[in-house]
């Protein structure tokens, strides 16, 4: 089923694995005419790129993405749009002592199983590296969508919660700290937190919320493309994400009709948006938000079992520079497959042409 | 985008409002040589199919599938598989009253906005009448999946929940009761929660659990097509449903790596399952298992403001014969939406070949 | 591959062989708020229907189609649209003698092969019967495509040709004769050729010429999905079609740069058209035109050696009716056939939308 | 639509401009486990490239591919392979004198009317520079289909034939003479035709004649997708392709059934082969063999009228190293178009996995 395609008349195809040459993508469909800002698209690989804080790993990669086709004097040509962003940190010493260990909870066993072979250098195509490229042709599709307002942010690290609702919130705020949460006094609870599982090794999980305001009316097509159908699909391929929901998501499951119906204004609009914006698979106007899991990062700098291609459990500690927390870097990765899910459904619907 | 279709190589492409003519499909894709079972394929159909307890709504639809190609002597020929389902309760007077008002979080106001028109009988295409045929391709699918284990079951109804793990339950006892809850006392507190909310005119959401086993390792296309990805947009594509978990997932956001991972034995199986039966994207052998969350349904028999098209905030009452809960009726949807997604990477992997 | 599908948005999926219960097909991505003429749909299915004429096959199937979604009050909905086609003349006793054996030039043989089991009735689902499927969704393309002009015609029939240019045609006299020859002196005689061939319970190949006038510039999608490219495949995808060419075609690859290239003039049309409408792929605005060869019809009213399962040469005999020249009813399955290509790229535009 | 994909389950996307930095692609689906011959892919790309003769243009590129993914150690690992092959010879002043012109008989037009802007330097995107891409996928593509044998030859040049069928020809010849011509008498003629149209500032067509051996029963997927219909939709995405035929082609539409119907051995198969290998869409297990007409090239070092973008005839004359007939590099393009289907229905049909 070749999946490393994602979209359907704004396509993404990517490839690369960590410790290969580069890694890259070709956009195809990107309409032409679009007058590129490089300088965004560079700053939201920033926003990824390891490095960037003490709570992320400290494995240094500037990330620079060299495009290859499908621009001219820096403006689209509707042709497609090949990347690539080299790979100039490959440790693969870091790697050799797992070079024939499976490593819990990695892809390491699966990757084997599946295709008999593998790169285990850093985790070879299953890194979360090449979401990278998911964040280059992302930031291309925001700049398509540029009345269409994508804010994601940490909503929670381990057990604390920002319990705000996101009307409470200042956006503006979510990159002036370095877990991107936008309320400064939670923001530090869960910086600490991240520090102290650091400290011990460990890893931990954590929640994105993702707020799109100024959506158009229409997006979405029914039965089986609903826009949150789309929108699950693409939070779920994100490395790490064990969960997908919108508007009262799993709340919703424990409420009655009487309490959970939109009830509508003379415009339209709703008085209360339960509905997370979307009604039957189509965006009705409203706020759109979810909410995405991620689990703990499987590499913890602690000794524990593995397996080794033999058969046997092997003691194995996690080396290499990891991520005790995912969350903070993947704001950009989550708001970049909501712009890649939105643009498809513009171009669908002509909104764009 | 035209979302009528669900699959790659197993296609479903489905049609059908709930009151015209029919409802159907096509499945395009099916391997030849498989002797059908139809008895197998009804009663899937009569599991989803209202009027078959207290619970569900009384409407009668005898859901009666008629295939019309693709199968020769009973024997599918691999050429495409075309079915409809006759309509044969089409109380068309009983929507005339909505013929211009949009229900409060239906898809009534979003459909007129999106196409301009709408077949505003019974919700037309937006009703879950649409769901049978996904049973019915569901149904075929599991037929080319017999080692496969595929279990869906009720574990909410409002804040009634099943306490006890999948591994508690005997999944044969899940169709003992009219909720579809193998544990029979938890199923009693549902069925009469039910019956109270039914009693006030309301309605109640829920969750159905999904236990996938015996599924070979191998199965899921990373990076963007992997195996949760694909089950997760399945689950969201059906109607009401408004978040989708695998493994640990949302409780997973909580955890520390440390209490995450889990470990290998030596035959590659592992001691906890957080992962939920998939690394990386790709199924590992081990029980994968989902949550899928469900909306009250949103037709209520309360007075409660609607819009009409006119722009007026208007009094209304639902009529019609609904669900208070559509959980009991959503497990084979469920079951047949996870069968779908498997049996397209069986294909893909030339295991059924 | 699941090959029953053509188009990527306005997608046509079909199913049914020759003498099932029924013939169908969803046409799904048709645009909202079409109101259907539906006299027009059938009467392009009476273009093709068996027993029109003394020329073709004498089988009578009313071939009425019915559709069973997507439309509302005469007008579509922007959903699915169903229909079916009840096949009412199935002397399935015409085909007993062949249940075992496998005819020449035909696809008995390879289906068998591919499959291990067929519908040997009529051709199961090889039969060209399926075409009527492709005239009703390219009936309906017609209506989303109403400046543009799609006249197809024959040709040639054996060593017959029409030796006019398409220009010097005009094409409100296709109609006007069995044959569909708007040169009626021409048509005389390729009738009379096909009496003469049908009298010697013999077959005939022959050419259909079309014709697509004031399509817009800009249709087409390099690298891969050339608008030539699309048309090509949807004719060859006919049955009995041996080739396709468009503008100079094979005559092209005879001449020379300066003979060949067409000039401009200063309003962006050239001179001359050899290019056929598109150049790189893409429409130029210039008249579109291809020629389309099909072969004879492999049923031949002749004894001749056939296969059968046990691998024995065995005399046999055409039986049932045939068409002694497909030309004729190939008319407007080709103009059907355009017609889907040029609308999908219509909606990828968002020409109509 | 997004064009430049190509292949449903081995999927080639392409990207790049005949004066970018680079040109590549993305191989999406190869299975594992191969054992890449580099020096047979670059062979082929040797066979394509600039430069390699006398009767093609005279501009100098290595073509060097360089892998950047999905190989470990000289193996595919069943991830996505990504390629470039660097732009070393960008002569773009070679070209400036077109920046405003609409050259005869190629895209610019068409591309400026559909894109708004282009990259006018040696045709950007439409320039068969791209074919390059193809050609390293369709090596690849090769070494999967290893019992296949594809052989493409020049079968004319201009009104120059080769006469004999290809039974009668050493397919090993083929490389023997500068026109890949097998039949080194007619390659002579061939050859000085196209040095005497050269000496004239002229260009000139051609055919290319491609005969698949030993492919397996059972290729295709009826209706749309049928065996030939892909073949003939990827030479036709060739760059300078007019038309297309298999088998009998347009010579089959004058014959009689009785005539053109191929009888049958005992083993199943058939004594003549007007079908081309292919019955119904299917491979037949017969040699598959299909024509291709190019035509000439348009740019020519003659004066002529072209049309600027202000709407003026301006009369220019073609400058930059041009080929004088694209038919002897195109032998290895058509041979990879035809490995590219080929190989999508063996992973389809599971025969390599």
């Amino acid at each position: 089923m070749a999946g490393n395609t994602f979209g359907k008349i704004f396509k993404l195809t990517t490839f690369g694995e960590s410790h290969g040459e580069a890694i890259g993508g070709v956009i195809d469909g990107c309409p032409s005419g679009l007058k590129l800002d490089f300088d965004a698209i560079q700053n939201e690989l920033n926003r990824r790129k390891p490095g960037q804080s003490e709570i992320v790993t400290q494995r240094k990669e500037p990330d620079t993405v060299e495009f290859l086709s499908g621009i001219f004097e820096g403006i689209t040509t509707g042709t497609s749009i090949g990347f690539i962003i080299k790979n100039t940190n490959q440790k693969s010493k870091d790697y050799s002592h797992i070079k024939d260990v499976y490593r819990p909870s990695h892809a390491d066993y699966t990757y084997e199983k599946k295709y008999g072979v593998r790169d285990y250098r850093g985790g070879g195509r299953s890194s979360a590296r090449e979401t990278a490229c998911r964040v280059v042709a992302g930031a291309v599709a925001k700049q398509l969508l540029k009345e269409v307002k994508i804010n994601a942010y940490t909503s929670s690290v381990g057990d604390i919660f920002l319990e705000k609702p996101y009307q409470d919130l200042d956006f503006s705020k979510t990159e002036s700290n370095a877990v991107r949460c936008p309320d400064s006094e939670t923001a530090e609870r869960m910086i600490s937190k991240i520090k102290k599982i650091k400290k011990q090794g460990d890893t931990i999980g954590g929640t994105v919320t993702c707020v799109l305001q100024d959506v158009p009316i229409g997006l979405g097509e029914p039965v089986f493309d609903k826009l949150h159908a789309e929108l699950g699909k693409a939070m779920l391929s994100i490395n790490a994400v064990k969960g997908f929901e919108y508007g009262s998501g799993f709340c919703g499951a424990k409420m009655t009709g009487s309490e959970h119906n939109d009830l509508f204004n003379e415009d339209g609009s709703t008085k209360t948006n339960l509905s997370g914006g979307i009604q039957g698979g189509i965006s009705n106007g409203m706020d759109i938000y979810f909410r995405v899991a991620f689990k703990p990062v499987a590499t913890i700098i602690q000794k524990q079992d593995a397996l080794d291609s033999s058969g046997n459990i092997v003691e194995m500690q996690g080396k290499g520079r990891h991520d005790p927390c995912v969350v903070p870097r993947a704001i950009p990765i989550v708001e970049a497959m909501a712009a890649l899910v939105i643009v498809d459904y513009y171009l669908h619907n002509g909104i764009y042409n």
